[in-house]
């Protein structure tokens, strides 16, 4: 199907050396892209297919990574599900959804008329892109789309989703229902305008017990995964915090398994079994770390996988924006190093 | 040595019922905790006996828990290191220990001349509770002791305390040395003055990679639970986010092993074996469920036990500040119900 070897990751074949990208790479930590950003908001950076194809070229040309990730936000197509954003700095929606009148009235966005920039980005992107690195698009998981619906912004306790699960368990199921549809079809024409790949972020997904995650959470990113026209384009499914609860992310039928920094990455792969690939899992903080300590960190990984196939080597989370960008690029350099074929 | 089944079952001994009681049970979810502080600081409750006294009974009063926990702060033994703290809401130090010279400054307390309010709280409330309830005694991890010492409030990154972890290794090992040696005499301190447990709070223990856990955290929290007076006062070591690494948790030698909701407690009692007792572990954000979910989730946890001695039915967190007082007051009956012994 393909020469890049990130995707050969991704369905478990042989690959030269070990795939490396990271997410939020195209992000504040570089001066490139505050140059940029000085220039506009968040949102109409998003909203700007040549300054959102511009930034999400940078990491590429910078650090060497071997797959490109669609700049966007995940709450992207939310907005025109009827709920107006704001970034102050974090997301705020100024109504959020409470009850079942506020889910009735949300509408599922024609993608190619309500989000076309997107869409837009991605073909601009696998222009420039083509015989150099895959691009990923890429959305958040349903529930975490419904936490920042349902809470309006970032949350400590999720108080409102959880009120809304537990007490009234049948508005909860109907606004799952309805971002899970909305998101098979925004992921599903992110795929038709050229993405290789889609990673789905589920960053709440972690905040639940097991049993909860397995009842309110698992049923719907599994929909979604299956809705997805996926032939030729792998599925990678991020839970952050699920590192006790792999056997049940796996399930979601991924093939890419996501890994925070939180378990080992070869205790993972052994709980998970070979025939699903994972990405993971160096903690984000060792890039404040000297130039020694990172290198022996990515080896530590490296070792843990023991020449398994189906590793994509990434951060356990997003590379955060006060690391030195030159750490980031010789964390890249390491990956490529250490795990190329003798 | 006792009759208090929460003592008995943090032994692992048989007990009538399953003992329970809630972190942060004094707080401000209760209305009469809220009338007591309207009168002063958070500060000045914690360093004014009576009052601190008077809050940690409300909830022995209210929900019938059947322990107590001291009402103080973790960061109560730390400013008289000589690290000027306040409030605001969160805790801030003016002047975090950044540098090897800032380490060298520190000093540690006289417990009797810098933290009287401490013991005296302690005097207070064994006199208070003989017969009716044990009081738990408490303190930070090293580890999240250092995080705010070194961070000087709460952080998202913990930038700082891992650049000095990973970039002086050298001051990094000689501020938990002396962080340790201070915890140890402040707990030991607790225990002279009356305490008949002691528990070990290690919030940010579970932020970094388990090998980091072994390499950076494990050996100060392990020499800490060494040094104390445990004859007769069992200690329970409680590792936010720790779910993926309670192999290491256990190695650090304590009686009781505090679970968070992120892995199921039969799993965890599998994993950790019956020699060891463990204390937990509802989702805290289930207290905004209806009773009845609320009944259910108890029924599930003493389940997943099945019957193994050495549990004590707590959240997996602190209770929240908005949580329906009378929803934690329910969750108490209904494991007092559930697990008697027909």
């Amino acid at each position: 199907m393909s020469d890049y070897r990130f995707l050969k990751a991704c369905w478990g074949e042989p690959v030269d050396r070990t795939p490396v990208w990271l997410m939020r790479q195209a992000g504040r930590y570089l001066p490139q892209y505050m140059a940029v950003r000085s220039k506009v908001s968040f949102l109409e950076l998003c909203k700007t297919p040549e300054l959102a194809a511009e930034v999400t070229i940078q990491p590429i040309d910078y650090l060497g990574a071997d797959a490109a990730i669609l700049f966007s936000d995940i709450l992207t197509p939310v907005e025109p599900m009827g709920l107006k954003l704001d970034f102050a700095p974090g997301p705020v929606f100024e109504s959020p959804v409470r009850t079942q009148a506020d889910i009735d009235a949300l509408r599922i966005p024609v993608m190619e008329e309500d989000v076309p920039y997107v869409l837009e980005t991605i073909r601009i992107l696998r222009r420039e892109f083509e015989g150099r690195v895959p691009l990923i698009g890429f959305g958040g998981a349903p529930f975490t789309l419904a936490c920042y619906m349902v809470e309006g912004k970032g949350s400590k306790d999720f108080a409102q989703i959880k009120r809304m699960m537990y007490s009234a368990p049948e508005s909860y199921a109907s606004l799952m229902e309805k971002i899970t549809e909305m998101d098979r079809q925004y992921l599903n024409a992110q795929i038709a305008a050229g993405a290789q790949a889609i990673q789905i972020f589920d960053t709440w997904g972690g905040i639940v017990s097991p049993g909860d995650y397995e009842k309110y959470i698992l049923p719907y990113t599994t929909k979604l995964i299956e809705g997805l026209n996926r032939t030729g384009v792998p599925i990678i499914h991020f839970v952050k915090g699920a590192g006790t609860m792999l056997d049940l992310v796996k399930r979601a039928g991924s093939d890419v398994v996501g890994l925070d920094w939180h378990i080992g990455l070869g205790k993972a792969r052994n709980l998970l079994g070979t025939e699903v690939a994972v990405q993971g899992n160096l903690d984000p903080t060792i890039l404040y770390a000297p130039p020694e300590h990172i290198e022996r960190e990515v080896k530590r990984i490296l070792d843990e996988n023991d020449g398994r196939p189906g590793h994509i080597f990434n951060l356990g989370h997003g590379i955060l924006p006060t690391v030195p960008p030159e750490h980031a690029k010789f964390m890249v350099e390491c990956v490529q190093r250490l795990s190329a074929k003798g």
